[in-house]
């Protein structure tokens, strides 16, 4: 029997691509508070072309210069076999079934130089051949500019003046670091937040779907995993950062089950369609935007986003956001949930 | 066989007004074009007290005053039996059976001064008894009063600053004049246009349904239909303003089924609950505010509104309004286009 609320979901699709395409907007500069809030109100997506090359981050973040403030300082770092950090993974059951699980990625303190060699290194190697070698990427999201990378924050507006104002916020919720390399990649996924995403070095690729292609995304409830150094269990005494050597380390993940809620999570790769695609899927027209050092891009609350990354030449890529807080109240958080909600009983 | 997006349309009613109470903020000055912006942005009302009382036209807008400015000009009224101009109303078919019609008013042009003593007397005999009589209002929503009572017009704002930078509009797509009486009502409906409506005499009585409750409103295609006058028909020479007395012109309306595409309307009246409810009607929480002269309220473009009104001492309502165009790219035409479709198909 067919389903008369398909054709619901899908006009909502078409209808929704037809009044908006799927260019983003480039401004020239950086907008007013008011224009701003104009892009907020139709929750859409803009990009400012080198907005923050006069910052401070952008002119000196160098590797030499992030090595002289940074040190040894112990920074968290998430590990994972292939860059696939809070990523849909499928995990194999001890009765050979597989499924995915929503794969989190192993934690743990390195010495900022240490990671940051690691990096390069990888990077490097890269061009030679396809080394299997863990990936390792600072992307901890906790407000880590203004803790963990204190240091660093002077470098970079405390906050972006129009976003403040506009959102009548006091400060941004959180001020975030990546510091990452070719291999790592953000699955898609969507945050209740307005974010305000800078690149700093090298170069991000972000895929952008807006809410009302919930029913694209295949969101479905993940358990979740987390991946875990096999030596950890073996040796015992691993847990020293100065007694590991990067010989040790490689290799040694293994993704294990947690327990705990399941997630719901996109599993559609705007990039491989034809994979865990819903009937809706054909119908998404993703947005895709390059930020070069200096670009500036205003990701709406509640849009999926992938993001992948190309390294600078001296082999990093860096950028820093700024979350504010969305806005609950009115209509958009409750009409995106109904989407979402639909979407899920059609499945 | 219970369906399962029943549950999703009554989530969402219960969400949005977890999330936004049903209590319309009251600003005690006007908003600046930024904060005018955020109410936008959350597509949620707003009523700022007495902002329009230094207006000429809250000053100088006396019965005696109009009629020495517009005297004997002819001016566009809308007649109807009871009120119901642009409402849903029971028609009697041929055959005995009753159906909903979309009733549209007569519509002719009376000189301004005979149009306002016939409101007048009708309020002052309304006081003493119930007396059946056509009911007329001056409410052609065609931007008359840049047109039809363009003298009036200089004592009005040519636009409202605020609204106008918010939106980027170059200026108000129209301006609206009503004139009526106790016994008019506008039905529950929406329209496609941010809207600021000023209050000059009497009252008015607004009765607000967000998009999110449009699976409340019970809204069903019905045939267009529209009042004629009867004695059109029999006399043939009834059209000479100046040959009509009022005698004649009382009681001789008759409802007429036109041909034309059926019109999407709301037939459910926040007011009497239980008369053409649906299963979510009972979730809707209407928002109610009266505005008195001077007073401004910001409706949010496609909120459903139910206007009843009350007259000034001398026995007439008037109100100003400024339609400016809606915002159709973005997230919220779409998604409330969605929850119409689904609620329609629920049905």
């Amino acid at each position: 029997m067919e389903d008369p609320y398909e054709d619901a979901l899908a006009e909502l699709m078409i209808n929704y691509h037809e009044l908006n395409g799927s260019i983003i907007d480039e401004l020239t500069e950086e907008p007013s508070p008011l224009e701003f809030m104009r892009y907020v109100a139709r929750n859409t997506p803009f990009v400012v072309r080198g907005a923050a090359l006069d910052w401070e981050a952008t002119k000196t973040w160098t590797v030499d210069y992030l090595k002289t403030i940074l040190g040894d300082d112990p920074v968290n770092i998430a590990v994972t076999p292939a860059g696939n950090a809070d990523a849909p993974t499928p995990y194999t059951h001890s009765d050979g079934t597989t499924s995915l699980v929503f794969a989190k990625p192993h934690e743990e303190e390195q010495p900022f130089s240490v990671f940051l060699d690691y990096l390069i290194n990888q990077e490097k190697q890269q061009q030679q051949q396809d080394t299997p070698s863990e990936v390792r990427y600072a992307q901890t999201q906790n407000d880590n500019l203004r803790h963990e990378y204190s240091l660093l924050y002077p470098q970079v507006p405390r906050t972006i003046p129009w976003a403040r104002v506009a959102l009548g916020a006091h400060d941004a919720d959180a001020v975030n670091l990546w510091i990452g390399g070719t291999r790592s990649v953000t699955a898609l996924h969507r945050d209740n937040y307005e974010n305000v995403y800078v690149q700093i070095q090298g170069q991000k690729h972000f895929v952008l779907l807006p809410p009302a292609c919930a029913a694209a995304v295949n969101e479905v409830e993940l358990r979740p995993g987390r991946y875990r150094r096999r030596g950890r269990e073996r040796g015992g005494n691993g847990d020293g950062m100065e007694k590991r050597n990067e010989e040790e380390l490689k290799l040694e993940l293994e993704l294990e089950l947690e327990d705990g809620p399941s997630v719901p999570f996109a599993i559609w790769d705007p990039d491989k369609p034809d994979v865990n695609a819903t009937k809706y899927s054909h119908l998404a027209r993703p947005m895709r935007v390059t930020l070069n050092p200096g670009d500036m891009l205003y990701l709406p609350c509640m849009w999926y986003h992938k993001v992948s990354q190309s390294s600078s030449p001296e082999g990093v890529c860096i950028a820093v956001n700024y979350w504010y807080d969305m806005e609950f109240s009115g209509a958009l958080y409750p009409l995106t949930s109904f989407v979402r909600t639909v979407a899920s009983k059609i499945k």
